[in-house]
This record gives C-alpha cells, structure tokens and sequence, in this order.
C-alpha cells in the first residue's frame, strides 16, 4: 500500500519546504514538488497549511523501570501507545544492569518486556550498575552483536546504580574502544546522599527538599568530573542526560569550545517548570514533579561559579538554540501518585523519582517555537533528526528522504491542545505534571513505518507493531 | 530539459543517503530511492560510486575590485568560470560604496559589470565604506528594494573604507531595525596603521612583514568590539568575514555560548597556510600571499588572553566542526604577481591585498574531509547550505530539495586533483596560492539552474547564463 | 620636635599590631612595642583604643580642573584643606594637556597653581591629550627629570581629550621604553557621543540619560581595548581609572590571569551609589551625580557578555577583596550646583562631569569594612600602600615605618562622622554627592610629615605646607 | 639578652626598607632608621649589603611519617635542624589519622614525636584520614582546645586517607561551623588507582609512570570538586597543596575570580623540575623524584581544557606573582635511595612519595627572584608572611614588628650557595633532589625567638629550643 503526504510544508533541520512524500510500504520512496505525484493509486493525506515533520525520537524512556520498590507505571505497550499519540514513533529505553547484575540476561529480560508489546519502534541504551570485567565484555559484546550501542552510567544512587570514578573511567576505557557512546547521570550522588540524610534528620522531609540536596553545583560538578574522565579515557564521546542546571550546560559549552565530543539533552520539565510552581505546592502535592535531576529553582545560585546571570530556563533554551543542548528527551518514568508517589509521605527520600511526560515532548517544545525559543527547524533537529543521528539510527530514522521509514508526523498549528489527565492523556498514570497546560498545534496524524496510528484523533495502531531497532554507532561525532 | 542524476549519495547537513534526483528545466522536481524514477526521457548523468552535493556558494568574492590603484585581475566573466570549474554556482560579490560615494549609484554600477558576464548565480553584499545620513537610508533601500540584505563594514582601511566605532553602531543600528546582517571585517587597522609605518620606517618592508604589523591580538579586538557594538546597537546580527586567528574565534565563540547572533567565515588559506611557508618565503615571492587578514604563523602569540594551547590552524578546524565557524569563503580577490603585486616590492604595505581561491574552496575544504578535519556533512553546511540560509537565499540555493534550483555538483572521490596555474587553473591569475598541492577528490559534473556547465574535464556553459539573485534577510538567525 | 604616638593599634596591609610610633622631625625614626619609648621629650598623641594608619593617599584628583566651559570648584588650597580633613596626606592631580597644548608648559602651568597652596604634599599625572611626536618626547622628558612618571590617555572626549588607538598604542610604547605607567580612561566615547546625540534628539535630557548613554558594554569594551593595545605595546603597565562595571572588572581580572601588568581602581560613588538612588531623583537634582564613568543601575545588563550574576557593586566590592582593583581613588572632580551644574539644565550632556569626594573616601571605605565588605588590611592597602606603590611614592609614603615620611592619621572606631554640607564639609560645593551619610568611625588625629594638620575636630595646618613629590616609577609591577 | 641588627635592609611584604632591628629576649622590641639604636649593651649583627627578613614558615612538612610500610627519613631533630639551616624558623606539620584511627590520640602521638627534639618552633595541621562523627567532634575540640585549626583531607589513597565527597562534605561543614581551615590533597585518587594498576598490568613500571598515571587533569578535576564541595558546605575556607599544574591553578583562580575563599600552595619541585629530567632518568634513579602531585612534564596536555598556552611551570610562577598561589612549602616527606625508595624497584607504584627539601626552599625560592619570575616581597610574602597569616600565627610569626617573635634571618645575596648531598646538606638522605644546584644568595644568620641557631655557617643551635605553637583561626580570609 501506499500512502501520498501532499500540500504540506516539509520542515527539516535546514528550512521548511512544500513538499509531497510518498511511501510505499514501510517506506518513503519519493519527494516531489508539490503536485508533482499523481495522486491516483495512493492513500492520500492531505496535509495542507500543516506541516510535515519526521516522527519523534525520544531517546530517554524507563518503560517498566523498577524503581525504589515500585515499577514504573507505564508498561512498552501503554507507554508506546501514548508515545505514538504525542507524535513520537521512536523510543530508545534503558534496560537495567543493576549493581550485581548480569548485562546480557537483563538486556534479554528487556526484550522480553518489550517484544511484541509495543506501538511503535524503540531500541534500548543499556544501563551498566556495576563495571566489572563481565559487564566490560559485554559492553562490546552489545555494540558488536545486539544493536545496543550506548552505555548509560550513574555518579549517583550508591549501592544501586552508581559506579565510582574508577568504574567510569573502565567503562569509558571499554566505550573509547569499540566506539560506543556514554550516557552519564550526572549528580555527585555521594554528596547529595549526605544532604539528604541531614535534610530528613532536621524533618525537612516535604517534597521542595528533594530540589534543595540537589543543588545545582552538584550537577555541574559531576557534569565537569565526567567531561575530565571522558577526557582522560581517550576522548570517548559523552552525553550527558537530563541536564537541569545552567551552571552544568557552561562546562558541557566549555568542553565543547574545546573540541570535545561532548553532548546533553534536556527535558520539558526543566524547560517549563519551576521548583516554586511545582514542587514548593502545600502539603505533598510537590510529589508529582519529583524527579532527577529537579526541578529547579528560578533564579540562580549567584555565588556559585560559572553562572551567566539568567535563570536555569533561560540558559537552557539558550543552550537549545546554539546546540550546546543536541537533544530534548523526556526521562520519561511515571509514577502513580496514588500507592506510589505516596511511599514517600513524611519523607521526601522515598518518593519515586520521576515525571511522566512521554506523550507531551512534541508539544511543549512546540510551544517553545511559538514562544521565539527555538526555531521550527531546531524542533525538528532536537526531537528527531540529532537523536537519531545521535545514537545510530539515522536515515532509517530522523529525516523525510527517499529510502527512509515512513516515520512522519503531520502536525498542525492552527489549533490547540489541552494537556493532561483531564485533557484525556494516556499515559498510565493517574495525575499529570502539566495537567490543564494548553498548547499551541497539535498532532494530526502520526505514521509508524507506512502505517498510520494516529489520525482524526483515533488511534488505529496495533500492539506488537513496533519493531526493535538494532543501532549503529553515533553519526554525531564532530 | 530534464535530467536524472542516479546512482549518487546525496550529501546533506545530516547525512549522506543513496537517491536519485530528477530535474525538470531549472528546478530539481523530485528524489526518489535509487532506482524509484525511470531513466527513460532524461538526459541521464550516472553518478555511481560519487558524492551528490548542492552547488558550492562563495559569500566572499571580490571581481575586479579596484584596491589600492590596481584591480583585481578577475572579472565577472573570467572569475565566475573559475568559480564553476570549482563546483561553486554561486557567489555574493562585494560591491563597494568607497568612503564618500553614494549607495544606491556603486551599486548599480556592481550591476554594469557583473550583467550578462557572469558563468553562474551572483548577489551582491554591499560595503559601505561612509556611513552617513544618506548612505543609512540606502541601506534600507537596498533591503527593501533591492534583495541586498547584507552590508560589509571595514575596522580597517582609514580614509578609505573605514567606519569609526560611532559610524558603525548607526549603521548597526539600521540593520537591526530593517533586519539585515552585518558583516565585518575587524582588524584594529588604526593601530595596525601604526605599526606597518613604524616598520617601514625601520626598513622591515619585506612581505612577511605584512603579517608581523597586523598580529592577531588586533583582529581579536575588533572581533571583541564589533560584537559589544552589535550588542549595544540592539543584537542586530554579526557576521566576522574572513577569521584568521584562534583568539579571534575565541570572541566568537563566547558570544555564541551568551545566545548572541554573532557568526564568523574563514578562509581556506587560513585552514592550510602558515607565514612562514608562504610569506615568509625569501625575497619577494611571499607578497602572493598578502592578504588581509593575514596568513599567520604556525603558533599562537603565547602571552596573549585567551589562546586556548593549539595553533591558529588547529583552532579554525575546531571552530568549523564545531560550528563556532559557520562558513567558508574565499575572499576571492585576485592579483597578478607582475605589475600588481610588484607595486609593493621595497615596500609590503603597498602590495594588493588578496588571495585569489574561488576555484578551490570546495577541494580544499574537501581535504580538510580527508584529513579527518571535518565530516562530509559539514564540507555542505559550511561551502553551501548555510551560506545559503545565512544570506537568505535558502531553499532557492544550498540544497537538494524538490523546489530547488538545480545547482547541482557531482563529486569524485575516487581520484587526484593538482592545483595551480601549472595544474590549469582558470582563474585570470599569473600564478597560484596552491601552486602543485594535489588534493584528493575532484570535481566532475556541475549544473547550475539545471544546465550542465562543467562535465568530461570540459566547460560547457555561457557567459551570461548566471543571474542575480535577489536575497531576503538572513534565516540563520537562531 | 619630636611626636610620640601611643597606644594604638597600626593597621598593615598585613595586619594588625600595637605598637607606639616615635616621629622626629618630618619623618617616622623608630616603631615601639607598646610602651618601649619613654613619652619625655615628646609631644604624645595617645591613640588609646584608636588605629593608626599610613596617611590616605587620593592617586586621582582634579583641583581647579578646566572642564565643559567652568572650572572644577576645588582650588588646591581648598581641595588639599579638605583632603586633610578627610585623612588624606598625598594627593596626585592630573595636570592637564589638552589636544594641541605644550606638555611642559602645562605641567609648568599645574605647578603654578599648586605651588605654595597646598595644605598637603602632592604630585602630578601627566594627562595626554594630544599624542604627537612632541608630546611623545615630553613623556619621556617628565618621567626622567620631572617626577611625573604616570600618564593618562582617554578613550572619550574627542576633540578635547580623546586619543584614537594609534596615539594610544605610540603612548604606551613610550612609556614601555621609559617604564611609566598608563592611565587609562576607559570608555568607548566614540560610540557613547552617538548615543548621547540621539538621546538628546529624542528629548530624553534628564541628567539620568547620561549613564543611560554610557552603558557598562562600553567601559568594558575600552577596558578590554585598552588591554590589548598594552600588550602589543610591548606589556606596558596599564592603570584603568574609575572603574564602575562588573563587566570592565571581569575585563581586568582575565589580564592578570594571564600575568599582565594591569591594575585598575575604583571610586566610592561606584561602590555606594546606585542610578536609581542619584542620576535618577526626580527633576535635575540627579545633575549632581553626574560623572564620567557614571554611577550605574542596580542591575547588570543580564544579556552582556561575561557578567557574573551580581550587581556592579558586589562585583566591585569582590574586586577590592580580591586586589583584581588595587586603589580606591575619588576622581575628585567637585562642581557646584548652582550655575556650575546647571549649564546642563535641558541637556544633561552640558552638565560638568564630576562628584566632589576628596574628604570622604577614608571614611566611606572604611564603611565598607564596618559592612564586612573588606578588611582594615585591605582598607589601608588601597587607600594609602598601594596608591603609594603604584606610582612611585614608597616608602616614602604608605606606610608606617622608619625612614618614611611621617604622614599619620589616627582613626577613631568609636564614634561616627555624619558627612555632607549639613555635616560641614569642607569642599568648595554648596552641596553633597553624600549628603546625611552617617559613617562609623572618624578621622581623630591628621600628621602631614611630622605636623598635625588635625585634632580636635580643629583645622592646624597651613596653607603652602605641602610639598610636590617626585615620584619615581611604578613599585607594583608584579 | 638583646640583640641589634643593623645596617640591613628590611623586606616586608610591600617594600624593601633600611632598618635597624632591636630584639630583647625572644621577641622584636622597635624597629629604627638606620643608626638610631645605639649598639652599646647589645649583641651586634651587621647586616651591611644583606636582606633581613621575618624567618621562613614552612606549612607542610611530613617529619617522620609513616608511609607505604616505612618511615620518612628525618626525626624532627634531624628535620627541624635543617630546616633551620635553610632559614626557617617554624614548621607545621601534619599529625595524621588514619582511617579508623583515633584523632586526639594520633595528634597526642605526633606531640609526642615532637616534644623536646626541634631546632624551631612548630606547630600541627591534623590530617582526617577517617570522617564520622568522632573525628567531626575531634575537628571542633581541635580547634578549640588544642591550637589545631587546619584539616588535611585527601582525594586520592582510598582505603588509607581517603574520604569520599560525602565525608569531605560534612568535614567541611564542621570546619565552616567552627572557623577551620580545610586543606586539601586535591587528585581523584579513585581514577588514578585504575592508570596505576593497568600499568603495572601493561608492564609500565619504571618511576616515569608515577607521574603518566597521575594526568593533571585528574589534579584539576579534583581541584574543581573540592571548590564546589566548599561553596556548597557553606563557603568554607579552602586551601590546595602542593599544586603541580597549571590547569589546577584555573579552577583556583576561577574561584578567586568568584570571591571565594580559596587559596593554594605550591611547592619547588614544581617550580623548577622536570618530569623529563627527573623521573624520567635512565633505570630506577628517577625514584628520587617520585612525589604526590608528580613532578610534570615541560608542555601541557594540549587538548585538556582551561589550558593557556605556557607550560606548568610558566603558569605557576605566573600564579606565585598574581597570588593565585598564596604560599610555598616544600611538603617535606624525605626518604632514603637505598632501602626506602629501592622498595619500588619494578613498581613504581611501591616508590615511597616524596621528596626531601625543607632545607632549600628559601633558596630555590630566592633563585626565582634573581631569576625574574618574582619580586623580594613576594619572596618574603610568600615564604613566610602569608603562610603566618594563613594559618592563624601572624603577628606572632611571619613578620618583622615590634612585639613579634624574633624569627629573623639575614640573607646575603653576594654570594652562592650549592645544594646537594654534596653540598652537605643537612636532612637525613642520602641522596638529594636538587644535586649538584648552585643558587645565587644564602643564609647567612638565623635567629629563632632571639637566639642564634645558625652563624658564620655554624648551627649554634639546640635540641629542644623550637616550641610547639597554638594556633588561631586564619587571618587570610579575604
């Protein structure tokens, strides 16, 4: 079957261009002028006065993540369904190699969560909780054989997941090797745990203190350690997740001015949201944005070094506009806040770590088009084209061409969308951290691989219809 | 006329992906997977095993630009045949308002000379060497009115081109109101002035004397003041032209990470040449490398703030991959080494400024590929696409996209290109720059506007086929 | 005759100490612990509970300075009476040459209405206003036979004071080779004039329009300039006066990073005095803040390059804990209100340039120690050893040791000083820049080589007491 | 017993200045004008054409200490005699706990080392080898009870010193609390112990691979940690040993540029030595010179970030001159060739650290004023007046005044001195890191509290004379 996009404006990471875009099958096969293919024999979209984009790619999702004594609440199959309703037909999520652990079983017992559960595509970083020389090996064993190229680490959480700065620089050692790429937590978790017991010791335990033992100069610090590690490991190329924190975007910006092979995504919620909006509300309502990184203060720390002067939003849109930030993720983990957000009642320590958001990433840096944050291009470029290109997937994915996925959103910006739970979302979750926000555009019609799942606000994919994507190395590297 | 390229990897600013580009008269129609378009009634070019790339575009030229009693010794016909020998199909000349002249007259007469001359697409920048009243509303005229969106300012050059820093906030402030770009070209030439005297008067007059009296520290100050006088003048955006000097770049790159609109070109002689093998070169031979700025030497000037530990090369490879440097040009501006350049024998300061390199930019900056200096990917962003979005002539030019001109370069990899008047070069110049460097790749095929000009080592275009291209303001804007 | 002071506490740069101070004659011959001298035969000041402190030493002052038609109120007899008051022992003045005068006429002229006028000891900077071959020579000449071995250039005030850079840059290669010192004030005024006129063209003419017109990008932007000039200079110390930005400093502070010679000072109106508080009164009464640097707004402009997050004056205030500015001077510059100040009523840039401060700049940094913003180390190093050092003037002068010049003030912590003409001043202004201030502490006692000019809240000194000073050449080159 | 020094030119930390010295018993009476001390009735030293400064404090020595299964070479007799020989006149030494020790315990065990065995005076940091709530209380009753109010703590030595950034925090807590100084051995020990063992696995084991496995960006990085770690525990004053590199200096200037309370040492090996011309000598001699932080290599890591383009050793004397680095010591950690460093031989990693030279470094330090790198005020500043001032000893020490301690050297500059073994020198080794070096200058006479220990190159002094000195709170505090 085939499928021809016509009358709409084609947006890539250079411009905007009317364009049509056929497909055949699970693939595009031609762009044309507008007009230039007949539309006879063909399924067609009419996408006219809306744009064309490809589908989004959200690199950072803990579908089913075990969590301080709970899971994550969406599973691949309701996760991914709400993923392909915010326009998003990639995800790359993180299979867990606890401290202990053994990679390649756990790898497999991702798989097995996901296989024939999901909506749209996904790949999966693997999670390394404990460096030793078995999980060393099968580092290059997932970059040679299973498709999994990149190695997510943790300089927080001891005990868990954290490795020690002589486990970062072997599994960086390992990475440089076989050309891998590093995905770093960045928080000193060592420091931060101190701040936390004291914190809880004194009974500050309400939500906001989650955000306050976890400064920002602790981001920055372990963003900095990691920058200097991946330096002294051979210049392995480093992504650092979740950036929250203006002070820790000027050391990646400094890394960067160098040369560096050194990159960060951001998320909505540091883009968007304030500790004082959030998780300073009365009472334990705070709970729904604990995450981390955090959720941050407006201002700066003024005293600290390295601060520009704006706020944490404005640095990091700004470092969205210069590529100092290459992606916007969404770390999507959601948490119930019933039964689980809950367990951390009387004791911030406790709350499950994490915001739900994997349907709304389109949207809100959408409204950041709208807002003059970001151009219409750079959308495109932080959502779909530079994760792609990031982590091994591009042109399979991440860019309308012939011989590419038929992987397209149309998107249409003469409308609106009210987010969250009363605004109808399906993420498996009972509360929304952006609940009643209204944004500009809105999803009109989503193709996963030729196949259309969202159109005419239905949902008419198929559970099992995402495939796994076997990756590649980084295209990114400068 | 239509014509199918097959077989090629399209080079984008993304990646490179195997299509087939269909062209109908002037304009490319379609893409289409290798194979997806029957060869049938067009003219075929069989592109296998060789890059596809959108036509180079040289921002940078100067045709027969009368400097210092001579002019330069390319005219429009000869230097824009050069210029598609090289794969460029087009260039945005300076055409040059001289200290007291009038705007809207140099311009049209810029018009005269390139008319029905011209082998490929030509725009025009437009120097304005006497700001004043009139020469301001000029400048949103030929915004207005004319598709010249851009003006050159000179730090450099009194009585000549030289604008003061007052002249220069009240023509940056102009831009900012009507949108256009500032481009400059920052040397102290105030103090430079001093020093090349002073040298005279010592009797230092050999060429490589050039380059001792403008020593980057004295670019990088310019840098530094035009972007504090862009800032003040309300964030109108700045384009450094022709960046020769690691500190140089370093005043750029801290802009860019404060989210400023300042953008920089350079050169290829200053990616490849040092002082000391060229200017340096005994006796007189080195004035075929006066320029301005100048071939530096091989180490940075260690005393001054903010070297960074590379050299001058290796910091404006970096800043190219990393995009601290968004273009290169050539600052094409030929002389002939007898009777031009021989006007400064006793004496360097009276020896033509200028390089002539229209012919070779792609090649050398393709070396820079080969070198492992830069990907593929941005030989395209720097030598088309974003000279193209940065002055406004995007998606027209810089592209392969259905909708585009077909200004199409076929690019060998698989073979030797030798350099210089020796190697044939077609540029009206006694001698070369790059006398015998042999570079690896070459160009094969080159259309422009869909009419094959270069193909089977032969020129088959006209003179008088180029057209000027009427630009809007910038849309690199970020 | 003979002076014993007892019982108090000298304050160093270094610390501070009890020990009595034995003067004989016009100088200090011996330093005691407490109580080693016998008190017979001397007069005997007893600093019981008191500090004693070098002499204050105000590096840049303008007694009778021709300026915009008027002259600065202060005569040296009245001036130099007030600096006493104030604690003030040496005073170094700014002998003028305007563009086209003689240097050593009018330095000649400046001795002649010093000479035998003064109530304490003085020397000159030599202002150069017209950077000629003559001139040139003259520098030279001043710093060899003259004691005048500090020499101020400006970036401001065309026509009248203003060297363009290549003046600037032969200036300071003169004073590299005679190893002067040059001072600098640092302003782009070339752009500031543009400013300036087009305020003036839009009706905005209150006097706060005159820091609207000079904002800090541009100080910073000359400071920078001014630092790179003195590095192809040959590295000639550099001296940037009456600094006012947070932004200028950051400039400093990088250029002693890298080991330069570069020193800047500061001014109580920049450290106290906020736009809002001063320029910004309703009506014209700002007029009497005007000055040039002038007294700047609360809040950095958040989006200029290199600010750090603070205001000005945190920034200044850490810049003088930190010895990244060395000296606080006044810029002494006193105008009256009547008639003098309102030459500018209807256009603030008529307004005399300049805030009366000679009296009160001990007082007023002494201030900030009481507000823990510096040390009484700190506070006697930059009012009194440093200034000392920097030009010339020590041991002779800045320090409380045998052999120096007993120039002594007794400070009492104890009580407080409320300053302005209500508090009886003894300027020559019918008003205050810093009217009702009540300050802690007091000037208790005041010797100028061996004679009390002060005790008892009563005058003792004569006019003609105070000698010229030759000095020799700058002591604090790193 | 009373002594004169006259005839002598006093250097303090702002001039050089001809006084007389008169000491009565142990302490410094009056300072006078040359000859106003009558002689009668005193011992005379004639300090004609010599310097006369305040005795050299060094801040970190290590006299006995156990390290890596043996003990430094010199008792506290044998060190403190030697250090007297080389003109100083107070030690502070580091009592050590190790991890699990006891703190009081182990500060009684080093008084009792010291008591009764020193040439000089000396006092104690406490090193805090095992942070829990013990040892936090010990640091309290230190500092209160005891005249201990500096902390070592290390970032390298896991298992033996080390504290992970979790102790470090809440160290620097209770210092903040209680007006501590933490010191800081500043190298990620973690990474380092991976570089060591590959090495040793690789079959690197020759004594140049001490210093290949101990990168400077791992000093640097660890450098920044602690900086954050002490603004983020409350801006708790911070000072650096023994800093080697370059691009640690950055992280400590950065932080100075701030306004922060940091500070570093550095100590003559880095000043002077070579990693080439040292460890790197043929076969096992290089042992002599394995210390920690390492002696470096000439030239920087190139690609490491916040390099500027000098070498090591350039920036350091560039951070000695601007007082990014406040003091040198010599961390004094002596250890035999035979026996003690031959217990490396095929492992470097088994070479006890450390280098003797507590007798050379007014010396060496001298060397770099003749040598032009800096100023005979900050000799004296440097070497003894801020390590006073810093460590709470000033006036008592550090500073020629009346009421001071007599510590008093007289230095000749007319003269050499040659260093070395064979130089006989005075520190139990029998080899010497600094063989075979001739210095312009030498000790020429030292007095401690008033009595002479070295004259006419005898040592007059005794076992015994040094006391142990309480001190207070730093003084350094900006």
């Amino acid at each position: 079957m085939s499928t021809l996009i016509t009358n709409g404006k084609v947006v890539s990471t250079t411009g905007v261009i009317a364009q049509d875009v056929l497909i055949d099958g699970e693939t595009i096969t031609a762009l044309g002028a507008p007009g230039y293919f007949s539309e006879e024999g063909h399924q067609v979209i009419d996408a006219t006065g809306k744009y064309v984009i490809p589908g989004g790619i959200d690199v950072h999702t803990h579908m089913e993540m075990p969590f301080g004594g709970t899971v994550a609440s969406d599973t691949f199959e309701t996760g991914t369904r709400a993923a392909a309703w915010g326009g998003v037909t990639t995800i790359v999520d993180m299979a867990v190699q606890n401290t202990g652990g053994n990679v390649q079983d756990q790898l497999a017992a991702w798989h097995d969560k996901a296989r024939g559960k999901c909506a749209i595509d996904y790949g999966f970083h693997q999670i390394i909780g404990g460096v030793d020389e078995q999980s060393l090996k099968d580092m290059q064993y997932l970059v040679q054989n299973e498709g999994v190229t990149s190695f997510k680490l943790f300089m927080a959480y001891p005990g868990v997941l954290y490795s020690d700065d002589g486990q970062i620089l072997r599994a960086m050692q390992t990475a440089a090797e076989c050309g891998a790429m590093i995905m770093m937590h960045a928080e000193n978790g060592i420091a931060i745990d101190v701040l936390i017991q004291q914190a809880v010791a004194r009974g500050d335990t309400d939500p906001k203190f989650h955000s306050y033992t976890r400064p920002s100069p602790l981001e920055a610090e372990a963003t900095h350690r990691a920058i200097v590690l991946s330096h002294v490991a051979g210049n392995v190329p480093l992504y650092i997740v979740h950036m929250s924190a203006g002070d820790a975007l000027n050391e990646v910006a400094a890394a960067r001015h160098h040369g560096r092979n050194v990159f960060a995504e951001t998320c909505p919620q540091y883009l968007w949201l304030t500790l004082e909006e959030t998780l300073g509300k009365p009472g334990f309502e705070g709970a729904k944005w604990v995450c981390s990184t955090p959720v941050r203060s407006k201002d700066h720390d003024p005293d600290y070094i390295g601060q520009m002067g704006h706020g944490h939003q404005a640095d990091l849109w700004k470092g969205l506009r210069m590529n100092e930030l290459a992606v916007v993720s969404t770390d999507h983990c959601p948490f119930c806040f019933k039964d689980q957000k809950e367990m951390g009642l009387g004791n911030f320590a406790k709350i499950p770590n994490g915001i739900g958001g994997v349907e709304h990433r389109m949207e809100l840096i959408y409204q950041g088009v709208v807002a003059g944050e970001l151009s219409l291009e750079r959308w495109v470029e932080t959502c779909s084209t530079t994760p792609a290109r990031m982590f091994g997937m591009y042109p399979k994915k991440g860019v309308i061409a012939p011989g590419s996925d038929a992987d397209v959103v149309v998107w249409d910006p003469n409308t609106t969308t009210t987010i969250g739970i009363h605004g109808k979302h399906h993420m498996n979750m009972d509360h929304s951290a952006w609940e009643g926000w209204v944004i500009d555009g809105k999803v009109d019609t989503v193709l996963s691989r030729g196949t259309v799942l969202i159109r005419n606000d239905q949902y008419l994919g198929t559970t099992g219809h995402g495939q796994f994507v076997r990756r590649g190395l980084s295209q990114y590297l400068v």
